[in-house]
Parts: structure tokens; C-alpha cells; sequence
């Protein structure tokens, strides 16, 4: 009989984990909550209307319907059972409310989220940019408050709609803050009539004193300056002390409290592991660190638990220290499918080719094979990169279409509000 | 000062109406629940994953921006006041409960949507197709069907989730039962593990003797072997008398009532008209016909209010019997437009270019310039009259590469189920 091999997590890691096991004698099982694979660094796109949600979302089936050995799931995992080797699944979709399901081998991947640092009633406020519901949300409060500003009688108020708000510049907040200005500025400028959307405010609030904190200083200047040209103000060192209904309140560093009024708030910070991995620690004995991963061997089986695998932004790897990046969840999943197909534990190892983040048209800063790019060059690499690694042929033609009428025409063209 | 014309509804009529008045010397408002201009007619694709719901909608400011005199007002309409010109809007983007705007011109071109014959309760089991709420709703019912059947041990419970069923074999639930078909027969056959996609059924409900009663019997007849030759079991004279949760209940003529166990209904029948037309009626002391229609003047004005035009599935014209289709829509908008620019109160004529119903891949049925047309031709003509139609340079390009890809390698890329 095959061995059973159980994947939690359709991410970057986990598919191409699942996809690594297909052709072989395996019997694959990949579980996840949602029926496609989001292809997150885009997300933020999908949040401005520069891309429809679909054309960053892959069906996990359709991914891998030529693997006739890979059954898909569809639920959320709540537990295992490392001793009997279950894991436990809920909600499926024939309204079972809990399955077991039964692995020889053991691959979890379940990635991570924003944390809103314990202030989790800030998130109905600032809705987060990991998943696509979160975008889509996001979506919605902008073009609203858009909308909200045409109409607005009282120059006050038109200005708090026109105030866009996003907190966390690691490339994820710095891609929104730009896509925002663009909108704002080319894009929407001549579709108000009564608004002038040229006038909104796009503030970036970040804690550290530097926008992208793991590039060097220098790129975070280049960075700095690319977001300022484009209409962005970067208010660094500035952490926010409250969210609440129509303002963020903010603490710069060796001032006073400050309220901002505003009623659009993007969440892009504080990282968070899934709790899958403290689910984990605790049936293996571990403790988890302060981000809610769990440490994994560098082969990336669990301590004491050679049958287990765990990977991505919900591990760190002993002796190593891995960004929480897409390109290291990929490679620890291809590293987990050769050691399941080989038998072999080896020690995993980052190839690191680099690093990009764009900021918007022709406008981007990176690490490309140890060396630094900004400006036109970095946007060129980052445009190829990402479509490269876009899941699925038709998605990439769509998006290459999205963009090319993006870049000539200034258009987006996915800007639906889903009614209230 | 320029004359204020509001017009009410961003649908066929109403965008039609706007653009045609955009460039005149008239200070236009356009009053919409939604931001975007909806291409109705392919909603029920977007239900089945072949389109994105975006690449069907275009942002009204978007279609309207060169138009530096029309402006785009978010907010649901919910009264006239045609005494002193003045129409009610309610729920404004700014969180303002209710605004009246003032015309010397009114246009009200609400539209129309599916009723449930009194049972409002069926709504919750039976999705519409009218909307993109709708269409989503039910893409992710379809989706979640086929999920549920693959995980569902129990072979009765498993034929329960693999039943869908159309209400109304119109020219709507003809298109979807086909596209329902197709997706289980081909699109998705080779993605599922344990449930047999093939073995679905697809039953097509109607209260008359035959599918698309607005056609010959001729090809109402060439559709139905269509239908058939895709899979779909047309039911005819088989009324629906009660839908609940998990069943629907049939009484076919001169036989017992029968319980179809199925969890995926899609509601595509009985066409009532917008609220709107009721307000209007009860305004100038008129009365609504069955279908909640009132009657305008054969120059598209309401009986007694030269200033006030209304148009489309709304309204019925004295001495026209025209279908409820969007060829009738957008003459009527552009006749207005015209009638407005002109000041000329001239009767509206509608040129019957012909109608055009698609069953699935080459497979149509319909009629061109008085030319009955089926199969193949068919269907090539349907591809060019719905790419010329939609909306929007950019989502034609989408459209027709989303179609290629169906058509080529029978994908259908957009199926994300939205999280419960």
C-alpha cells in the first residue's frame, strides 16, 4: 500500500510539497480552507483594483488535477494527533463537523498572519492583507471612501475620507502605500467631479525609523524617496497607540499623541505564525517563539518527530535564520517532497537569488544575486519575477493584459464595491 | 444655467441614456445602488467560473469620465416627489441617511429582477441571477456541491449534492443549466477523486410546455436536443411549488407531486419590475400591470409628465409589446437621450436586430435579422454580438482570452469559493 502522505496548508510551501509528491507512489491528501492557492504578494493589487481576485487565485484542483494520487480536501484543521497520527479536520463541505484523517507522513504548512499585538478589536477597523476576503474588504473601503468624498459637503470630513492609512512599511504596507497614491493621483483624478482625489493623503506609519527594515539602509532610502515622489507620506518611528471608528491614533517618537482622522485603515504588520504551529509544539513538547512559530530540525522535521515536516512562515529552522518570504516556503516545500520521495533527511538550504519589492510603475527596490537594483531596473525584474511564478498559464496572460492596460492606459479595471 | 437631468439606474437604458447626454449642455446625474455598470447577460458565467465577476462590470465613472458635466451618485433611490421634481436617495457612501436631488429632467430606468412568485422565503435556497451578488452566491453553491460530493461517503447523500436544478428555462436558465452541464461533464471531470462529476444531473424546471416559450417552436426545439446532447434533463410543464432545505418540490402536470433532494438551486424565472415603477405610478396616479410595470407614452414619458422618461424592464410602452431584453433597453436609453438633446417628444420604434440564446460550447440557438439560426453559427454569432456589447476595451481583451481558454483547454479558471 502507499504511504499516506497528509499536506495542511495549499500555500506556496504546501503546494509545491503536494506537487513534488504527485507523480510518485504516494497516496497525497492536501487540506486546506480555501479551494485555491492565493498567490498572496499580489493581493495588495487586488485591494486597488489593479487586478480581479480570481487572477491571483489558482484552484488547488486545477493545480494539481494531473496527479491522479492527490485527493484535495476542503476544511479547516484544528488539531493533530502525533501519537496515533491523525489530524484532525472540521467544517468540511457536506457538513460533516469532524474527520480524522490518517497520515504515515506528515507535512505542515500552514503560513502565518498579522497580528494586530493584542489589539484584536482593531482588526474590524483595519482589515489585513493576507487573504483575499481581507483584500477584496480593503477594496471596498477605498473605492467607498472615495465615493463618501465625492458626496461630502464639509471640507473637514471630505478630507478624512481623502485620508488613506496604511501601518507596517515592510514591502507588503510599502506596494499598498504606493498602489494608493497612484489611484489617488493618476488613476481616479479625472472620474470625481466635486472631489479632487489629487488631494488625498496617503500616510505609511511604521514603528522602526526606516521603511523596509530587512533591505539595507540604502535601498531604504531609495525606497523612501521613490514612495515620497510618488505622493506617499512615510511617517517613520511613528507607532499607532489606537484604531478606532474614523481615526488612528498615532505616538511619534519624542512627541505627543496624535489623532489622525481618517476611515480608511490597511493593516500590513506585525506577523503572526498560524496557530497550527503552536497546535504542533504542543504535541511534540515544544514551546513556540514570540511570533508563534515552532523550530523545526534542518531537515525540517520536527524534534523527535521524523515523520512530521513543517515549513514556512509558521517555522524557523534551527542554526538558521530564513526570511518570511514566498521564494523560502517553495524551496522548503520541493526540500520536503525530495526527502518523502527519497527517504533521505538532508539539511535544508536557502538559495537566496533575492529580493524585490516594487513601489509602483516604474518604481521599485530589491537584491537581485547579491546585487542592489532600484528604480526602472528593479521594477523590470520584479514584473518578470512575479509573472514567472504566477500559478497557472491563463492567469498570467490575464495579468500581463491587467497590467499593460494598467501601464499605457492608467486604467483599473477591477474596481466593483460589493454592496453593503 | 444647464438643465439638470437625473437619471435613475446605471443599467443598459440608464448608461445608454447618460452617455448619450454627456456631452451636451446638461449637468447630468446618475443615481446607482452599485459603482458599476453590470453586463447582465453574462452574469450566469461568472456563476459557473468562466468570467471573473469584474471583467462583467465596468465602473460607471470609469464609462463615464470624459463626461466632465455627469456625475455619478452612489445610493439607493426610494422615492420621486414629481410635484416638485425632486428624487429621494437614501444611504449615501458619506453615511448621509437621505438626500433629495432636484431635475428639470428625469430619467428612471430601474430594471427589473426575478420574483418568487410570493415565496420570498425560497430566495435564501434559491439564488437569483440577476445580480453579482447573486452570481457569486451561487458559484460558490455550485463549488461547494462538488466539494461536498467528494468528500460525502453516503452514496444517496453524494447524488443529492451532484443535482443542481434550474427554475426557468428562459433564455438565463438555459444558458446556466448548459454551463452547468459543461462543468461537470468536461471542465471538472478529471479534478475530482472519489465523486464521479459525470454522473451529475442537471434539471432544467419549466411551468410551460417548452424551453425559451419567446422563440419559435422550432427552435425551442432544437434547443431542448441540445440541452439534451450536453446532459442538462429539461423538465417541462413541471411547476415548482415548494423549495426548502436540501429539496426542491415539483407537481409536473397530471402527475404527483416529487421530491428532487438537491442543495444547489439556481432561480432564473418570473421577472418582476423595480420598485421604482410602483413609485412612479403611484406619483402621477397610475397603475402597475401584474409584473409591477407601468405604462409609458409611445415617446418613452410618463402619462401627464412630459419631463419624466422611464425606460426599459421597468415600464411597458402604449401599443408595443417588447421583451424584456437589453437591445430594448439601450435603444430606449439613447432614444431619450436624444428626445432630451432635441427637445423633441418623437415615439420610440424598436429595430428587432434579432435575439440570441448560447447553450454551451457551438451550441445556440436564436434569430439574426429575421433568420432563425442554430448550432455553430449560432453560437459564433452570440460570441461577436456579446464581445461587441460588453463594456470597456479592456474587459473584451479579458473576456475573449478567458473564452479561449475555456474553449481550447475547456478551463474555467475563476472558481474561488468565498470563505462561509
Amino acid at each position: 500500500m502507499s504511504k499516506r502522505v497528509v499536506v495542511v496548508g495549499g500555500g506556496f510551501g504546501g503546494l509545491l510539497a503536494a506537487r513534488g509528491l504527485g507523480g510518485g507512489h504516494f497516496d497525497v491528501t492536501l487540506v486546506d480552507r480555501d479551494n485555491y492557492f492565493l498567490f498572496q504578494p499580489l493581493a495588495y493589487q487586488v485591494a486597488t483594483g489593479a487586478l480581479s481576485s480570481v487572477e491571483v487565485a489558482a484552484p488547488l484542483r486545477q493545480v494539481l488535477r494531473r496527479h491522479k494520487q492527490t485527493h484535495v480536501v476542503l476544511g479547516e484543521v484544528t488539531g493533530f494527533d502525533l501519537a496515533s497520527r491523525k489530524v484532525v479536520v472540521e467544517h468540511l463541505p457536506n457538513g460533516e463537523e469532524r474527520r480524522e484523517l490518517e497520515y504515515d507522513l506528515l507535512v505542515a504548512a500552514g503560513g502565518s498572519r498579522y497580528s494586530y499585538f493584542g489589539h484584536d478589536d482593531w482588526a474590524h477597523h483595519a482589515p489585513e492583507l493576507k487573504s483575499l476576503d481581507g483584500a477584496l474588504l480593503i477594496r471596498d473601503r477605498i473605492l467607498s471612501a472615495f465615493e463618501a468624498a465625492e458626496v461630502e459637503p464639509d471640507p473637514a470630513k471630505r478630507e478624512a475620507f481623502l485620508t488613506f492609512v496604511v501601518v507596517g512599511a515592510g514591502p507588503t504596507g510599502v506596494e499598498m502605500a504606493g498602489q494608493i497614491a497612484e489611484l489617488s493621483r493618476e488613476v481616479l483624478s479625472n472620474e470625481y467631479r466635486t472631489a479632487d482625489t489629487k488631494t488625498a493623503r496617503v500616510l505609511l506609519l511604521e514603528a522602526l525609523p526606516r521603511v523596509l527594515t530587512t533591505y539595507s539602509t540604502r535601498l531604504s532610502a531609495s525606497a523612501e524617496r521613490q514612495l515620497v515622489s510618488l505622493g506617499v507620506t512615510p511617517r517613520l518611528s511613528t507607532p499607532v497607540v489606537d484604531i478606532g471608528d474614523g481615526f488612528v491614533e498615532v505616538e511619534p517618537q519624542g512627541r505627543a499623541r496624535e489623532r489622525i482622522a481618517t476611515h480608511t485603515v490597511v493593516w500590513a504588520a506585525g506577523v503572526q505564525a498560524s496557530p497550527l504551529a503552536g497546535l504542533l509544539a504542543q504535541q511534540a513538547g515544544l514551546e513556540v517563539d514570540r511570533a508563534g512559530r515552532v523550530e523545526v530540525e534542518p531537515d525540517l522535521t520536527l524534534p523527535g518527530h521524523p515523520e512530521v515536516f513543517a515549513l514556512g512562515d509558521m517555522v524557523t529552522v534551527r542554526g538558521q535564520t530564513l526570511p518570511g518570504i514566498a521564494p523560502v516556503a517553495m524551496q522548503q516545500g520541493r526540500h520536503v517532497a525530495r526527502s518523502i520521495r527519497t527517504g533521505e533527511r538532508t539539511p535544508f538550504h536557502y538559495r537566496n537569488k533575492g529580493e524585490l519589492a516594487t513601489i509602483g510603475r516604474r518604481r521599485a527596490v530589491g537584491v537581485v544575486a547579491g546585487v542592489p537594483v532600484t528604480g526602472f531596473v528593479a521594477w523590470l525584474l520584479w514584473l518578470g519575477v512575479h509573472i514567472t511564478y504566477l500559478v497557472g498559464f491563463q492567469n498570467r496572460v490575464l495579468v500581463l493584459t491587467r497590467w499593460a492596460f494598467a501601464y499605457l492606459l492608467h486604467g483599473r479595471g477591477a474596481r466593483v464595491i460589493r454592496r453593503r
